[in-house]
């Protein structure tokens, strides 16, 4: 991190930026109680805990005015019927908004709000999503190759995943007959009849 | 505006997005007293009070945690042998950064503090800069098609020429012998040499 002014360049084939501060990444056992057919995700499990996406990020202090950025990589798949995606996440300060840039690769952004509101929209290159405060947000990748955005947030924002880990997103999306199609999650519950009372 | 996620597309030929709040358009009589030929200037604007740039805002209220973005356009062309070049701003509220990511054509992001620090970075499609809080910033198109890039800025922050009215920046983008070299601003001055102190 540093005050002076700074640059990267995103490579239009790996998509990796040519600085960055943090990287992660998420493999299969990171998902638990996320995707719907648990048979299907135990059982891919079992056969390898693999990769399904990677996220860096260009920091700064979090601190109101400065904002993060960088890129996500989502690789393409399925878990039962069901399309790969991210964990996805409330911002734990929840007035804060994202915006996503899309990169290469098509898919959707999920997003809800805490009182169970939802959207969708879909990602693809030159694709501009924005994702106002208060809503939780989640990448699927409904295509054949990498899903990949670029995203800016506030600094100040930090992630929460409230009601994700109890109960995944209100909407699932599942591959029907080679379509993408979005449908109820019948585990998700409205606020005031789950068990942990949201922060 | 609106609150509830939205998105929109930038077709990779106009870079239009295909929803916006804002459009402005500049032309050369908006520029008076940035080029530093002022001979080239008139010349230049007696002939036609050509565009230089336009910028598509997709706005968002002015609060903490909300964030304004776009895209920029800037058309290629010297005015003497300065490169074409956009009007550049400080932000109102001093405290907050932008983020610019290079869609298309070529050029450089020039810098500035109050204080007259100064830094300049290049632009070109999968660039990324990072502008931090307390920098002005100036596009400079040093290639021979649209520099078209898209910004993100946190929503509150606003604009504010300062200095940029009387003396321009510190650096200017000139051709020299084909290729852009930056030099000093002879009118330039530092904060304790100005007549009107800085706000």
């Amino acid at each position: 991190m540093q005050d002076k002014p700074f640059a990267a360049s995103i490579d239009s084939t790996s998509f990796v930026p040519s600085r960055y501060d943090k990287h992660i990444v998420r493999t299969l056992s990171s998902m638990h109680g996320q995707f719907f057919d648990t048979d299907a995700y135990e059982h891919a499990l079992h056969e390898e805990d693999r990769e399904l996406y990677e996220v860096y990020f260009l920091e700064r202090p979090n601190e109101i005015g400065e904002m993060a950025c960088g890129t996500s990589i989502l690789h393409p798949g399925k878990i039962g019927d069901e399309f790969c995606m991210t964990k996805g996440h409330f911002h734990s300060v929840m007035e804060t908004a994202e915006v996503y840039y899309g990169l290469d690769g098509e898919g959707m952004l999920l997003m809800e709000t805490p009182e169970g509101e939802w959207a969708a929209e879909e990602l693809r290159p030159g694709k501009i999503v924005y994702v106002p405060p208060r809503w939780a947000h989640r990448s699927v990748n409904t295509g054949d190759k990498d899903l990949v955005v670029f995203f800016v947030f506030p600094a100040h924002t930090g992630q929460n995943y409230g009601s994700i880990e109890e109960q995944g997103f209100r909407k699932l999306v599942l591959d029907r007959g080679g379509k993408a199609r979005i449908e109820d999650n019948p585990r998700w519950l409205p606020p005031e009849k789950r068990k942990r009372v949201e922060k």
